[in-house]
């Protein structure tokens, strides 16, 4: 049972499976929009699109995958429930999901989960519990409760079904941009890079797929730079969806053989970058869905004159912090 | 001549034209989301759902009928190119129908524009005129020059296959809501409320169609509750999409025979809805786009238990008045 668990792990999906995705989920969602920003490619030089999955049903690109993983379950798998991890976006696409196929979903969240986010996933008719000092704690107590109670643990990353579902992106943004050169994708757990670089490798095998994480936040970044997978004591970055303390196998090995660089923001940079695509393109960004606009200022050079897919990858990010940035930065100007 | 234009003036468009359209736009432009909203449901006791057409390419509904018009004109005309005069959102839609056919697109203005509007239109192409103390002024002399340089002038509202683009988004509503019992719709030239009134009413003849119009440019408002198509002095609302002193005789006969009432909201009301839509769906309205969540929650007595859709127009408010919004309201509670 471990090896077959272990083999799963290292399932790599394949473009198969992310054409097979996209059959199920345009039953449940919507293409989302790559727009063109005049601003922002003026003051890079680049070509710039920006992929706007803020526009999703729980306003972040996971439900792809959310849905993708519940609905290939067999009946009696669904039947029991389904349990997972999560403080806040992943929590809420098994939410969605669990509430599309009408399964019973448990959400386990640490002590310290917003209470704004715990409060979505609530509304989305998901049992939310909160346990444990941070997520490593609360993400172990979701995998005993589901061995003890027989119901599907839902691992955040090392799930195929799910990096299948997120690579419907990259499949929408080859239809609507099929000579793009450069992705810049943010990394959390990894699956939306790693669904994305499959996507867009096997119809562009030239893209280059640049990852972002955060200074505050890299783990990944580290382990990608010396080739090994550690994990990292710095983790505290505003932008939860990129705050991961300890890579993921699948989707660690994914990243290591087709993303073809990984550059790090500051936590002033993505806030900068919040203001900037909320001022010139009036979409609001979560601190990940704001990263690749970061990096893209950051590399101007590289970039320069090049057709630049920029993932916003989600915007549920607190009220509370973006009035805080807009007073910050109220009178920066962007050049 | 004077009555062939007449006559096309009065052509309401059918269901027909409307099927038409949507065959055309989607060649264009993607499906706009509804989303179901706990948060205004449970403060209004109704079941409220929002149609997202801020997230169309120009941040407004009104694509829809600039790509409709432009697609169906005559390959002289195209060469020949098109007029109209706009403060804004409906230049931006020709401006934007007209990079996307090729045809090359005159835009007049008030001299009172604003930059960033006229330059939105610039960066999509179009040559921006800006002429006249006021909207009027600005379109009798693009009505003039189109006279004398025999190109194509687009009237904003007096135009059947605007009206039928825009009434695409009806056919939406209906496809995700079958069910709906009431629509919220602002009114400003009128020709979103006529779409959506045909391809609603003729699949839910039950279903309520409620316009909204500002306290503060009440002229249609007025004409309706009087039966009497009449200009009104008082036009200065702070949301440029309702701000209409003149009806149009084509949308005012439609509203006149199929919108079921007209209320009026006030600018504060309208402030106070694009914040609550930004803290609650993170997105940016402006102020007509606010103005059907305002009604909304004037409206409680009679939409509670309804299925009730509110129409967010578009999303193309000022930075600069949304932080004024922030800072006037940051302590207002909804209830």
């Amino acid at each position: 049972y471990f090896l077959v668990e272990i083999c799963i792990m290292n399932k790599t999906p394949t473009i198969h499976n992310i054409i097979n995705a996209r059959n199920i989920i345009y039953r449940y969602l919507l293409k989302t929009p790559l727009y063109f920003s005049s601003y922002i490619s003026k003051i890079t030089g680049a070509e710039i699109y920006i992929k706007f999955e803020n526009h999703q049903p729980i306003g972040v690109f996971k439900v792809r995958g959310g849905l993708n993983k519940l609905y290939n379950m067999q009946d009696d798998e669904k039947k029991r429930g389904v349990i997972t991890a999560s403080t806040g976006n992943h929590g809420q696409s098994i939410a969605y999901a669990a509430k599309t196929f009408g399964v019973k979903a448990t959400i386990l969240g640490p002590l310290n989960t917003n209470p704004s986010k715990a409060e979505a996933m609530k509304n989305l008719g998901a049992e939310v519990i909160l346990y444990g000092k941070d997520f490593d704690e609360a993400k172990d107590y979701a995998y005993n409760k589901s061995k003890e109670e027989n119901i599907t643990y839902i691992h955040p990353a090392n799930e195929p079904l799910l990096i299948a579902g997120v690579g419907t992106m990259g499949l929408e943004i080859i239809e609507d941009l099929p000579d793009v050169n450069i992705l810049i994708n943010p990394i959390g757990g990894g699956s939306s890079i790693c669904g994305n670089s499959i996507a867009l490798k096997t119809f562009n095998p030239d893209i280059k797929i640049i990852g972002v994480q955060a200074e505050r936040a890299p783990a990944i970044f580290k382990s990608y730079k010396t080739g090994k997978m550690k994990e990292d004591p710095l983790c505290d970055t505003f932008a939860d969806g990129l705050a991961t303390r300890m890579p993921y196998e699948l989707t660690f090995s994914i990243i290591q053989k087709m993303v073809d660089d990984i550059i790090l923001v500051s936590e002033e940079e993505m806030e900068k970058a919040i203001l900037l695509l909320f001022k010139t393109t009036r979409n609001l960004a979560e601190g990940a869905g704001a990263a690749s606009t970061a990096a893209a200022l950051k590399l101007k050079n590289i970039i320069k004159g090049k057709k630049v897919v920029l993932l916003l990858s989600g915007g549920n990010l607190e009220y509370s912090k973006f009035v805080e940035i807009l007073k910050k930065w109220e009178n920066y100007k962007f050049e």
